[in-house]
């Protein structure tokens, strides 16, 4: 569904090659940012960039520097200090396969990358790269983006979290990103006030689904289909959707984001076939 | 010597409180970032930008960034699976005191941080926070940069290196962002091509001056001067200029590096007093 040819030829040229020094780290980056991933984030920034009529070429640069965000995200999680995971899409994770300390500074750099692809970008005005610079670091960062969400996270596998908790573990850990990269595409699309407004409420809800779903796969699905072992996420005592409410409830839950990022969309006097498509896509998906 | 109470109001203010969510990251940041630092590279950012006549307000959230980077790259390179340090200036490293995985997501979102501070400082005009951010990015990531040394450095540890592999891992490793620190003051100063390319000249010698003599100090000082154990580098193998050239040679070595620097400086028409100063502390530089 969302794979792009034109992200992954981006990603290949805005990526140190693998046979330049330091060589093993720009392997690293490479082995996991090839890996199959869904390019679940550069999509959605594509799409909404594109809803506001913003050219590709506008987008692109700042899709693939949300996708190295993502990855490096990965990496450092995958840690066996973190969520120690040897496995990811059925392949060795980053550390497993090059070592803890390439892991490491494969993800330190892949971070670096990404904020300098859109200081770089000679596609958009100046205005526009520090909005979205400052909008990638805000969505990235703490105390509002991912790394709080990690820590959030791994403060709670040791406990028992009420609902409140789970949706601010998700709001940050993977809320705020997949928010940021639809904001972004209307950021460079030049969007309204009032348009900006509904495009985060559809992000906020997009996430929430994004994560509900992903946490119903993790129960429902082979582990063909999902490249990973399921059940882990019950077996580290991960705070999850189906473990506070059920499966039933889960699945209300999912179809409430989906209506509710929908309604969002109803806002928006622009074409989001694409944006809406996303939504049911990720209502729908098994993998 | 490189003191300054401003930067450490600014670092203060910059960062997010303790108290706020997720606490022990940002506590872990804090242990890290206030734990006697010597200041140096934001010194050397405000007096390049001084001498070029920019205001320290212009100046102060840049020097901070540079900073978070430096500290950034102090918690992950203390880590055990690189180069496993238990103590630096004296107290526990960040993953010793808060744990591995606190002190990735603490490195992570200092990194972060970093660059969100200059794409959000209100004193810079945008095309100078683009600028900055550029810079700051190529310095500390790869191919040209500090994580891109610190991969070397490890790639290194195994095996004998020649001079031209040393320089090299020091050029990437410190040279780098000590050379990007002088240039973004002066970026900010709005200095000419000209004198960016002497400042260039100056931070390159500066940054040589001070790997060298922070080799010769592994030697010679004391564990009460340094904060951590001397000796450490010979220990673990690391390459180190006393070691390749012994430490009469090293120190010829520092006289010259010390001397071309001071040529750069001749070649800019401005007040650059506290510039010759800061090469002359490193020259001499106990700790």
């Amino acid at each position: 569904m969302f794979q792009n040819t034109l992200v992954e030829v981006e990603l290949n040229n805005l990526l140190p090659a693998s046979g330049a020094a330091p060589e093993k780290v720009h392997q690293a980056i490479r082995w996991s940012m090839f890996a199959g991933g869904k390019r679940f984030r550069p999509a959605l920034l594509l799409a909404t960039g594109e809803a506001f009529g913003a050219p590709v070429t506008a987008l692109i640069k700042t899709a693939c520097a949300f996708e190295m965000i993502h990855t490096y995200s990965l990496i450092h999680d995958d840690l066996p200090s973190m969520d120690d995971d040897d496995l990811r899409r059925g392949r060795p994770t980053c550390h497993v396969r090059f070592g803890e300390a390439t892991a490491i500074l494969a993800g330190d750099a892949l971070q670096t990358l990404a904020f300098r692809t859109i200081a770089e970008d000679e596609q958009l005005d100046l205005a526009t790269r520090v909005a979205l610079i400052s909008e990638l670091a805000r969505a990235s960062g703490t105390p509002e983006g991912m790394v709080a969400g990690q820590a959030l996270d791994m403060e709670a596998e040791a406990r028992q979290v009420n609902a409140r908790e789970l949706e601010d573990i998700h709001r940050h850990k993977t809320g705020a990103l997949i928010v940021a990269a639809a904001r972004s595409g209307a950021i460079i699309g030049k969007a309204t006030e009032a348009e900006l407004d509904a495009v985060t409420t559809y992000g906020w809800h997009l996430g929430l689904l994004f994560q509900i779903t992903d946490d119903l796969l993790d129960i429902t699905a082979s582990a063909e289909d999902l490249g990973k072992t399921p059940g882990k996420d019950a077996q580290s005592r991960k705070a999850t959707y189906p473990g506070l409410y059920g499966i039933e409830e889960t699945r209300e839950a999912a179809a409430n984001a989906h209506r509710a990022g929908c309604d969002a969309l109803d806002r928006i006097d622009r074409s989001t076939t694409v944006l809406r498509e996303i939504v049911d896509f990720i209502l729908n998906r098994t993998g």
